[in-house]
């Protein structure tokens, strides 16, 4: 299997630059503040695991016309350098009494000075990756600078994928889809369940991925009970039910999507959540075409749950967008009413409850076509496997 | 070799928010809102990869007096009932309207009646992990509440690490010493770096690492450019300087350190490079001592790097502190003033410029003790090892 070159090209940045600044012109915004790592990436293709140490901040600055100007650590100009961005704006960090707010000052005064109103973003699924003491500090710097919420023009721009993109993710799901048929060969009756995380991870990075920075899942007689643990070292017994949920990524872009299988032997009350779970997929894949609204595509597939389960779970949705990040906007929930558009790239994560606590989930990753979706992982057995 | 044990006692996480309280009290601080990984783990012992979904904010209020009280996301009610955490408050997430902001709300309302003040961390290497629309509907919705900054409380508790996160940390530090005493068998002439950095994670993973998040380096001839990059697909070449630098980790603690190699031949400005180093890495391991500062540290070890370079470098520190995340307080830096005490973990990371913008980079972790420095890493040879 050939692997898709790495990067983007000028023009793919420049037209994300574009179409950002054309949303902020129509939201009366002069700029973009941008300090998260998906974000900044997004607009310079600056990639780095350093974003891992919480000590620097780093910034980018989209402005109403032109590149986007970096204002980042000395320790990032050399990288910084090799992406399209220009202007670099650098300090030497950790600098704990001007960390970057010097540089973010000189670069808003002018803006603050005409009244103008910058983008931050402020609203679901995004935090303040600087310290908020600096923040309010930079704001009381700027006074007269109007500050809106951007969420909504990023929101628009990421959640549909480039072609470029979808290459990157078809990639990392196909070497998920790889290393979850190897679980068959990984997993056995007494195997602690910590190690065959470990080898799966092994396996995961052997098929190509570059790290497999996210594996969740669990293992109990007759079901699992928590989709979010880290595993424990009870070996795997038999008449388990065994799952497996995977992040693995590949040049920055992740797969997101689980596998079940029992050990030994499947009790009947969990083919039974398999398959209704299967046919919510089914239900799900078939719905997610453009012009449904992430509600509707909700609403189909938990009308498949409730034959099992009209609960609602603790889940709190039934899938979400996939990308740079693992969980990316929007939701499929009752709350989000975004309508579902071509080339948007998604997961559809149906769950439930039962017996006496046990939970089941299934998730595909798909991306949406013109004509409806196109699997990207490979589409899981009609039932439950048995190793 | 045998790991510790998973996990800590339930006394263990008693006397963290004991020596919090005390602290607390002593600042004025009728509570801590704490709402990121490190802080919320610390205090409850919740572990979990979902944080690395940006969707759900998590939060853990530390009152005056008793246990901790967690605000969390249903999907994390399981888990979190596993840990000595009594009172459970949760909502089903996502919902953007009301993330956990009413149940916080109902928290805090007292508080603000009372005109109390607590403590969220707004400074040096923290970040606010949850929207920032959020927080500040949160502040409109308890007028008259004080909000401090509490990094200073957290800063002191954190840097200083119990036997059994010592322990933990040691374990981790030896995975990464076996995983790199294998670099020598695992490059070669002609491999990608890509390939390498693929096969030393799962090297790492099968010395017993629960995973591998943090890998960067570099390789080129006579020396590498930057020490944040992704690998290239440039296959190894005689002349290079290979670097690795791991943040492996295993129960939720990580090492941090690194290792340089010369492939096939190294050229005499890199073995000076080194060899400078290394002695400065001496300097530091004899110098960190209880009572000395981390300027003190600071500048012990970059005298004897201006042997070679005087004028500072990129990395803008020598070091810093270790444990649950890749990097934490204190930097060993010109600016910090910290005193360093007894069971800090601590990594010393020397790095210095050199030739036409080649960089070389030395790093080991160190238990202090009463007597001195203790080795967590297995110490770096003397003289630049050529593979």
């Amino acid at each position: 299997m050939t692997a898709p070159e790495r990067g983007f090209s000028e023009s793919e940045f420049a037209a994300r630059t574009q179409r950002a600044q054309t949303r902020m012109a129509a939201a009366g915004m002069a700029g973009l503040l941008l300090m998260t790592e998906a974000e900044v990436r997004y607009f310079s293709g600056f990639q780095t695991l350093f974003w891992q140490s919480p000590t620097r901040p780093w910034f980018l600055f989209v402005p109403a016309s032109g590149k986007p100007i970096a204002i980042i650590p000395e320790i990032g100009a050399e990288l910084m350098r090799h992406t399209w961005i220009d202007d670099i704006r650098t300090w030497s960090a950790p600098a704990p009494q001007d960390d970057g707010i010097s540089l973010l000052t000189d670069l808003l005064t002018p803006l603050a000075q005409g009244g103008d109103t910058i983008g931050v973003m402020k609203g679901h699924e995004t935090a303040l990756r600087m310290p908020l003491g600096d923040y309010e500090r930079l704001m009381l710097g700027v006074p007269g600078l109007r500050v809106a919420d951007s969420t909504a023009v990023i929101r628009a721009l990421r959640m549909v994928k480039s072609e470029a993109e979808i290459e990157k993710l078809a990639h990392i799901c196909a070497i998920g889809s790889r290393s979850f048929a190897r679980v068959p060969a990984l997993a056995r009756e007494g195997l602690p369940l910590e190690d065959l995380f470990r080898e799966f991870r092994r396996e995961a990075l052997a098929q190509g991925a570059d790290d497999v920075p996210y594996l969740v899942g669990g293992a109990d007689t007759g079901g699992y009970h928590d989709v979010i643990s880290p595993p424990s070292r009870r070996p795997l017994t038999r008449g388990d039910i065994l799952m497996l949920d995977t992040g693995a990524n590949w040049d920055g872009y992740f797969c997101d999507f689980d596998r079940n299988f029992a050990i030994g032997a499947a009790d009947s009350a969990s083919r039974r959540a398999y398959d209704v779970l299967w046919r919510a997929t089914e239900a799900g894949i078939a719905a997610a075409r453009p012009g449904t609204s992430c509600r509707e595509l909700f609403q189909t597939m938990n009308s498949v749950i409730a034959e099992l389960d009209d609960q609602g779970g603790d889940v709190g949705r039934l899938g979400h967008g996939l990308g740079m990040q693992l969980t990316e906007w929007p939701s499929h929930a009752a709350f989000d009413d975004t309508v579902i558009t071509e080339n948007m790239v998604l997961t559809l994560e149906p769950s439930l409850s039962y017996g006496d606590g046990r939970i089941m989930v299934h998730e595909e990753n798909i991306v949406v076509r013109v004509d409806g979706a196109a699997l990207l992982s490979e589409r899981a057995d009609p039932e439950l496997p048995v190793i």
